[in-house]
């Protein structure tokens, strides 16, 4: 994983060595093929490189092995065999089906990725997971496969939209708060004009949040890079209750949105356990306000917590192992299921709500209202 | 790996200790499900195994994405998740497709072999690689995975037609010319009643010689098992020429067929060149027609070799790598292609001619000289 600038123009010689020559199949997004695609590809092909541009129409709705699929055929038209490259540029949905792609293709061939957006460089793209939907089931089929490189350049965010900057935070907040204190004291100080500038403000501080962020995430997922060795990983922070809640939600609240809820329920949780001074709860839900995330959500019902918690249960090897923040930058885990009671999640809910609408009422930008009342 | 009596009776429980409980798939193919697959399946049911069969009409011309996304299909039918099994039973075509299910589902569940073909047993089901053809290249798209448990029943062997024995057959003489002298002593006495009982008889050397290939291909595979560490395989003896040979016959000449003739073309190689003695030489032809395995074919011709070797030389890292004989039991590798002069492969293929045309005439079994009037 490399921090670079521009890297279609100072850095482009990191991307030239990691090609090393190979034939090449760029694979982005519409979007991406306009704001930052073609002028890589370009500045790639003026020093000889051997390289092609795929442009697929993938969301995460239509994340299927159909657009896998196309990958691969455009992959065998153009001969890629074993000494080959498939780059991929964009968000975490382009990053998921060339990194499938790329370990179906004559069992593996290289894979690079350039990710575009905030929530790709210091979470998407740092993992070596891919995995598609498959006949209506979310991620069913996938692989464990790692890049040869990712080339992380925070000046490809210029562009970004305030959405997916404030997603990406939403990420940053998770890390900082489980594992690193002093990125969390950056996010807390600096959040407002970094979210401004798309992370080219003030000075080196947007870069040194987006790396601390991915040295952070890099040294939670080695560990245990393959899912096997624990349940008990730290980066689930925020991913309990958000996929129950996006679902309930037909999608109409994004990832980020739904992991800054489940963060501020998990910090309400923390202090209502004693886990966590009411001080730290009150950062974090500070944090996240101020940076235009919501911190509730009408469809966050005791009921839809319960489910959620059973299905992190079947997923974490039948224990609940929820990471539970001690400190800023420190977490422990709630091991059982019965380590959390029906009386502790009720409470935090309530609290959660009242401190929502006071929120909501006293400070709110317009993107935490619009969020409130979406389900309200 | 294991080398088990009837797993239908006295060694299941090796198969319920595999499974451990979880819910499994079996897949299989519409013969062999009739002569095992209902038999094993009926007795993991009453052992109260949570199983369930599924019959694939599956070749190697068909062996496609489709194959693999019906498997897909009916584990995600069934509630497959990250805890369960999926068991391949019979040979080749079926352990390929279900190896790439079993990586791909939920990146990678739980898979058990039980090969019920001799070429299977020596050889298909002790690798970790699985592939599948797309838009009609062969093999384009596959992983490396490996099984959690392969179960080698020799038993299940009873019914294997006689072309299938002699394919098997030609995988062992090439594991054992390449690492074993004294597995080459033993097919070579004993391969007449070892084919005519189905490795039944006599008594435990049928058993014997099964589980000597096995374990040189483990030693084989062990130390490249991914195929990065080295391009000088001793496994790829018989699989210089033989791809090629089969595809020119339009597979009317089976894969151990196409494997025989090319360790016979190799040793003449290796004779020639003075790597290996006439008389060593002499004895693999003669095992191999023993067995009732071709030494040459019309379609073997100075061209289809010289393609045949520099399509080798591209899957080897841009050398040829030709593992050569020394002696039985012994080989080394022909490095570079300029090692071997057009004139000592045309010599060797003229020597091939005359001697296939001397054993079709003198002691051909009806398998040998059907294969060589198919190509004549």
């Amino acid at each position: 994983v490399y921090l670079t600038a521009d890297i279609a123009s100072e850095d482009l010689a990191l991307v030239t060595d990691a090609i090393g020559g190979m034939r090449t199949l760029i694979v982005t997004t519409p979007t991406v093929a306009h704001l930052h695609g073609k002028q890589i590809f370009s500045a790639l092909r003026q020093q000889g490189e051997d390289v092609s541009l795929l442009v697929l129409n993938c969301t995460e709705r239509n994340k299927t092995m159909e657009q896998v699929e196309r990958v691969c055929a455009e992959a065998l038209r153009l001969g890629l065999d074993r000494r080959a490259v498939l780059l991929a540029m964009g968000g975490g949905v382009v990053t998921d089906i060339v990194t499938i792609s790329a370990s179906w293709i004559r069992r593996g061939i290289t894979t690079i990725r350039i990710p575009t957006t905030l929530i790709g460089q210091v979470d998407a793209a740092v993992g070596i997971k891919g995995a598609v939907n498959f006949q209506g089931r979310k991620s069913y089929l996938g692989c464990f496969y790692a890049p040869a490189s990712v080339f992380i350049d925070p000046s490809r965010l210029s562009t970004l939209p305030d959405q997916h900057v404030r997603d990406g935070l939403a990420e940053i907040i998770k890390i900082a708060l489980v594992r690193d204190s002093h990125l969390f004291d950056l996010v807390e100080r600096y959040s407002g004009p970094v979210r401004e500038s798309r992370f080219a403000q003030p000075d080196d501080v947007g870069r040194e949040i987006i790396w601390r962020s991915v040295l952070r995430m890099l040294e939670e997922l080695e560990s245990n890079i393959f899912e096997d060795q624990t349940y008990m990983r730290l980066v689930d922070m925020g991913h309990t209750f958000s996929p129950a809640l996006e679902a309930a939600t037909g999608f109409t609240l994004s990832h980020g949105e739904a992991v800054a809820i489940d963060i501020a329920l998990t910090c309400a949780v923390a202090a209502c356990l004693g886990s966590m001074t009411a001080h730290d709860r009150d950062r974090v839900i500070a944090a996240i306000q101020e940076v235009g995330l919501p911190l509730n959500h009408a469809a966050l019902t005791p009921d839809l917590c319960r489910r959620a918690l059973g299905e992190a249960t079947r997923h974490r090897g039948g224990a609940l192992n929820l990471p539970l923040p001690a400190a800023i930058g420190e977490a422990t885990f709630l091991r059982k299921l019965a380590d959390l009671p029906a009386s502790v999640l009720s409470e935090s809910l309530q609290w959660l709500q009242a401190r929502s609408v006071a929120g909501s009422a006293g400070r709110a930008t317009p993107a935490v209202s619009s969020a409130v009342h979406a389900g309200a």
